[in-house]
């Protein structure tokens, strides 16, 4: 037994922290902290340097419209590599003791899901940042992500390989067999994941605080289904471990930075932050095969993709910027419009059935009386159905209705699972 | 026997390609010859792109000071991580092919290297790029690569791990055992190599196409010493073939830019080409166990490097340019020059022995009458020794030095060093 008088409170710290050091987990968890803090610290250290080269954009929802540093998730990314790269020889740390000379092998494959999940996550924050300081095409950066991913389908592909999907009982009288094959399709799917998780997340943007708060909502959601796996499965452990670990620093960093996001910002993330934040939900989706969960957690994401095709598309007028706008006099925020009268006609019909099922608000505007209509987003609905906020109150409205989803991913997920599915499948 | 007639040209072009395929060799050329054109197509493209963004220098050795697109290492790294990213699965195609079946496990250790090695880079090519954009200070950049190297020293620790080195026979007198073990100082050298590589590659710059001249000189020698060692070393086959790998698309696609970056230069390569190539030859130098060749290849880094230490380290005055200056009415480029009575007292004495080694040239301004001595670097010292000269053949000189030089590293390294090891060990 350790005599606490004799080996001091160092000595009793130490006890602990070489114990807890066979806890790879424990050892994630003070790095994430450590991460949160340095993130936090070092954004106000850089916020002038960035603003000095041209890194920064004007908040216009505020009144005097102040210069904030933007690109912050620069900041984020590296803090984040930095707790990883020192983070990768702690899981493997037993071997390095000794157990090497026992003959056993070391778990290459298991390094390589680490080496292949940063790569992804690498290529992304690089491409956002370039996109950021460089203002790259839609067209050409929509394709960032498949290419970013090609070597985490590749760990995928030697590490699982499964591509088969269990057929849900109401279908299953249209195929043959409970399993469908879906071979390569399923790649297919796994890059298409990247591409929306990097993008959906993207657009859900335009306020103080919106893209660190769905993103850690998100991030945690994603951590707690992880320790539920790792409680309750066995089989599926290390899988959702190594999910953890890639989580765990990314909520620690996004929370320093959220500090500063927060309302009112005196720091943007850009493009960087939020490719990134995306890319961390496939990279984790796919390293730990649970590419279709990730989707049930981002029901908010893919809502306001769907409700923001028309625009996306061009079916109705798309302004540049399709956030909010502010009422300088109430100081409360109000959605934004677009006019009407530029859609196509297949446009138009979706601005009825919008309409109908109360998605947009119609107005006249008092200047030219043309037919304007609210901008198809999910910051904009929550103004539409509420009424004028302040930006902060929108924002954690937001928030909880990603906090809120979630409770619905995982009632889907651990309760009406087992109406489509037999429980012993 | 194929029928040429039945199954046409493009059959033909078809079962060629197939037998390529089991050459991963084949393929990588094939690749770096397209990447190199890729690369060379890009430039222009993004050029406009760039300098509407801010990014751009000012050519200062030519007369009407051009607006040049700056951190082209952009596009050099784009190409070479997609190509890169297209190679991986080919050396493990036949794994893919089939032999899963047979129970064969994949090699999950090769695979493990190619991430590694393409973390580091995508580390370096983000830094360098960041710095581009951000001008990040001396004291914090120089660390940058140590961190990146974190996994690519790990991957070598699972792969290699062999940390002993063979005492030269000179030097065995002094040493119980013909085998010193490093250990954790072996790890730290490697560490120190990825500094060094990378900071030294950028120091030998600010003249047209010096940056992608001394690289492509660099990667070409260690690409002929790979094949040397493949075709003559069979237990050395895999170290060499991988470093192979990652150099042949570094020489297409930096042949591509260098094209651009060639008096008069239409392309600057910035931090992001210079941290990018330097972190390539630490990287084939720890992935293919050979980082101690590595150094042979940069004698005239290593020499620029020492000879820049009294001035990196301010013993002396360090201007912001090194760089020569331009004769306006000759068109020919000169040393520039650092004012003497600035000097510390050691650095007065570095000073006259430089002058003595005939390293340095003295002068007196004409205007202030004070004494100024030739800016320490390797480019000044060839425009000392050889007199002004066009920036092209100041160029062409120094390549030519650098070329000069790996012949010497391949006289060392395999000739001379029977002097000091017995040829049996």
């Amino acid at each position: 037994m350790i005599n606490i008088r004799s080996v001091g409170v160092p000595g009793v710290i130490l006890a602990i922290a070489a114990s807890a050091l066979h806890s790879p987990l424990v050892v994630s968890t003070c790095l994430s902290v450590l991460a949160s803090i340095c993130t936090y610290n070092a954004i106000p250290l850089v916020s002038e340097v960035f603003i000095k080269h041209g890194r920064f954009g004007k908040d216009l929802l505020k009144e005097d419209r102040p210069i904030i540093p933007e690109s912050m998730g620069v900041v984020v990314g590296v803090v984040y590599f930095i707790s990883m790269f020192l983070f990768i020889p702690v899981p493997f740390i037993s071997w390095f003791n000794g157990v090497r000379e026992e003959g056993l092998d070391f778990p290459h494959h298991k390094f390589a899901q680490f080496l292949g999940g940063l790569l992804a996550l690498f290529s992304m924050l690089f491409l956002g940042f370039a996109d950021d300081v460089l203002d790259i095409r839609w067209r050409v950066k929509i394709w960032f992500p498949l290419i970013a991913s090609l070597p985490l389908l590749m760990v995928y592909a030697v590490t699982y390989g499964g591509t088969d999907v269990l057929i849900p009982l109401p279908l299953r009288g249209f195929f043959s067999d409970k399993i469908l094959h879906l071979g390569i399709f399923y790649y297919g799917y796994m890059a298409a994941l990247t591409i929306f998780a990097t993008n959906a997340v993207n657009i859900v943007a335009g306020i103080n605080g919106i893209e660190g708060g769905q993103t850690i909502i998100i991030a945690i959601s994603l951590a707690i289904n992880d320790m539920v796996q790792i409680l309750t499965n066995p089989a599926r452990r290390d899988a959702h471990m190594i999910s953890l670990y890639f989580l765990l620093p990314f909520i620690g960093t996004t929370f320093g930075y959220l500090k500063h996001n927060w309302y009112p910002a005196r720091a943007f993330g850009g493009d960087t932050f939020t490719y990134f934040a995306g890319m961390i939900f496939a990279v984790v989706g796919i390293l730990g095969n649970f590419s279709k969960t990730v989707l049930l957690f981002m029901i908010p994401q893919i809502f306001n993709f769907v409700y923001s095709c028309p625009q996306l598309f061009h079916l109705v007028d798309c302004p540049r910027h399709r956030m909010p706008k502010i009422n300088p006099k109430t100081s409360l925020i109000h959605p934004s419009t677009f006019d009407i009268s530029k859609s196509k006609p297949l446009g138009k019909l979706i601005i009825q059935i919008f309409k109908t099922l109360g998605l947009t608000h119609i107005t006249i505007d008092p200047e030219t009386k043309r037919p304007l209509a609210t901008n198809f987003t999910l910051i904009n609905l929550v103004l539409v159905k509420f009424g004028p906020m302040s930006e902060a109150k929108t924002t954690l409205t937001v928030i909880i209705i990603q906090a809120l989803s979630s409770c619905l991913a995982f009632t889907i997920r651990y309760l009406l699972v087992h109406l489509v599915y037999n429980r012993e499948e």
